[in-house]
């Protein structure tokens, strides 16, 4: 059955910080994208990482990427994407993966692929998003001995799920889900962007957005919050702090539509901190 | 006879979005310029073309002024303008080309030039500013084979136009105009700028605008605006749409005037979703 | 006889627009300095001509400069100092030429100082300040054919004027002033600063400025404001525009001190349109 | 005896400025760090010593880095780190030498610890952050010949004191303290901030600050503004200045979490002016 999510998620999920916490109990996160010609979109992905209050978030990027990626965010450190070492220690250090922002559907996307799959553990969070979905899609590749969670919009979907946009409707998307290990997580974008998770009945569709989201690099500041969330409010399960994450998301965008014909996804990503204040004052 | 165009202009052009839309339904842009020196105009360009509520907006430039791009605005795409391989490919993708802003009149202007006039297609619409129409204006090319605008400043337009300062009265331009291919647009850009369409006995002076824009870049911002402009409301004819972005271009300068003794064409692009957002709410 | 300066020079100087101006009729500048390890300072001096309302503004710098230079300021266009055609070019052009802030004291700040003095003309205004002063007050250099303008600090003063710190008094700075090509003005900077022009009896003491001023950058902001305004306002003097810039900045200091500690260069750049506005509406 | 440090600390430390001073008066800065993958650190350390009110800031980092340190803040000077003369040079003639943030712990990290030993003088103060602290804990070398500042957080505590985290107790710390030089002051950073004095008896715990401050970056920023208040305020000891300046730091967070459920630390420093100027007010 479709439920429907509303704000009540962001209370359940959102809670107030411990007194005695550091950055290191919010989340160490590596970010992996935005390769030619799509640097933006991982900065964008970090952007909304921080800003939803990710302890530590590590990019791997084009070399050339990383000063537009420090002149928005000096937060986040950065290396080179094709510096194989310490891309594999940061792997095996982190607590959430994010692959597939603005990651180009080349060779070296899909040796950043296989790296990340064939080194990711169990204990870890992977979230496969854009380029990485379209590539997982292409190749025959083992599932990630992770807790993963997929972030596609509609084609996405169609080669992932194997269902034409027509065949898109629940009950097909939940036993294409049902097929990826139990507990994965689909992220389906769209008009009332919905979420499955494998082995489970219910679907989740979001009860916020508009079409002022419709522009670039939307889904990349999304799936920077979920990577943000997914490091924190370890209280409450992975699915439904990617619901929280995915709800607000648009429901700051409804926010700033009162103001605004089109919403733009770094605009979102500056709303963040106080947003989620006002669920904790609620 | 020339007809003044007020704010009323805006109501039959920006429309509400409809629910079930998708980033697709708004305009696949590629923008073409910023060529050493002058890298920041095509920066200002796709600003504006962003605030206007594009749908996706590439940006084919100098490699070295990418990370400045990303630094505005991540929500771009962007990639070397002399990766030919790409160019033809995005060149055959999208719905709409501005060709001109910062493109330095040099042997790789031409080519670009060259290249956009061999390949662009009937449904597509072209946009030449700046460096793309002295070029135009100097060499022996054929017209494009697409909607066409030209947005030239005086200057420009007495190269293209064949006319000099004090010959560009009305009937002299709408005769100029006509020789190009009907329904060829051209926004002659002057204090009091007027747009004129091939085949068409009306022209249209903007009842907007003043002294404070007499700063750099503000061409490149309107360009921007107008090829946003022209990647949406479908609903409306192509020159309403450019009759919209240009009026709306100096409605928003005029208000920022109010505070400000020079507005700077960055400025103007931020404010773009908010006037826009007034308009649907009237 | 020292006269001071306060927010009257404001009304004299500045004036409403011309309703048929255009970019052409408010300068065009050209800047040049910001070389190694002193890259932000054209950047402060481009932002501060570029809000002072300059019709055109290019900057000369390291070419490794230019990125960061356009994420501040889109509206400049910049090329490589080193790019000796290009100069040349610019400096036949221009009708202000700025050179000094950020200026190395090396060799190719030399050659470059050479340059400028062997081609500027008779009707171009020149503004030396930084390490330009330096340089030519350590090599013997003819004195440039230009409406000259001066800004050195105390210890740049003491080099230029060959008097030392304790012997800056007004009677001792006027006489060395007068050395200079009747008109040449020069801005004496420090707390109370005071500006003076060759074979005028009177010296005029900005009557506004305090210690929150005291920060690196000031003065390439100051140097910037002064080349905008001297572009601009061609019905008063040179030296009442020099006036109305230096007052207008350290007015506007005053202004952001009331909410702060330290003021940066970049906020009083940021503020020139609106309090140049406020003047014209008293 | 431990004592809590609350806003009187910043009375008795932020004074009005002499409205003789200048520029030499409020600091001259060094910071170095910023090495890769670090380059974000060392300007969130930038920002916050200009904005503190530092006279002159100059940051030594990897070439790379400096137009994203520039797209920040133009006002400070820039220079490559691997620059051995100019780094020699500018550390002969400052007040103060912030090395840390960012650093790597490699081999270039390791000689410009060893550089700085080596030159630092009795009358200049040294602050050692981060990558510089764990580097001093690993290899046997001299103590600074400086009034040296340690900014160690727990773990690097732990190495540079010789504490397990479990005996990291007031009374050992302070042990521990008394090893180093006489007045050689430690900054350990956690949850209740506690600084002491080598030789001192007291303790003084920092009554501010909170787990929205949990988030990379934050600690550059605290090293960055006790470098700008060590280069002002010199009517009042040294160790209040730190106290002042750490206190700050978390008490601008706190304000700022009023509103945000996350604390970001170029937030932090672009709160500051403001935050130092209601301080002379009261």
């Amino acid at each position: 059955m479709k439920q429907l999510v509303d704000k009540k998620i962001l209370n359940e999920v959102i809670e107030e910080r411990s007194k005695d916490s550091h950055k290191g109990n919010y989340g160490r996160l590596l970010l992996i994208g935005g390769t030619y010609p799509y640097g933006g979109a991982i900065i964008m992905a970090a952007l909304a990482a921080v800003h939803s209050g990710a302890g530590l978030v590590t990019v791997a990027t084009d070399r050339d990427n990383i000063p537009a990626l420090h002149s928005h965010l000096p937060e986040a450190m950065a290396f080179d994407v094709k510096d194989k070492d310490r891309l594999k220690e940061q792997l095996a250090k982190v607590d959430i993966i994010l692959l597939g922002p603005g990651l180009a559907e080349d060779d070296l996307g899909l040796e950043l692929l296989e790296t990340v799959l064939g080194q990711v553990k169990e204990q870890q969070i992977l979230i496969l998003d854009g380029g990485a979905i379209s590539l997982f899609s292409k190749v025959t590749l083992p599932l990630p001995q992770a807790q993963t969670i997929f972030t596609p919009h509609q084609k996405e979907w169609e080669r992932l799920g194997g269902l034409a946009l027509a065949e898109q409707l629940d009950t097909a998307n939940q036993e294409a889900v049902d097929r990826f290990a139990p507990g994965t997580i689909v992220v389906q974008k769209k008009p009332g962007t919905t979420l499955y998770q494998s082995g489970v009945v219910d679907c989740y569709q979001i009860s916020a957005g508009g079409p002022y989201q419709a522009t670039g690099g939307m889904g990349d500041t999304l799936a920077g919050m979920i990577a943000g969330f997914a490091g924190q409010f370890s209280k409450t399960s992975l699915f439904k702090r990617v619901l929280a994450a995915t709800y607000l998301h648009s429901a700051i965008a409804d926010e700033l539509s009162q103001k605004a014909y089109v919403v733009l996804p770094t605009d979102i990503s500056r709303k963040i901190p106080s947003a989620m204040k006002k669920v904790t004052e609620e």
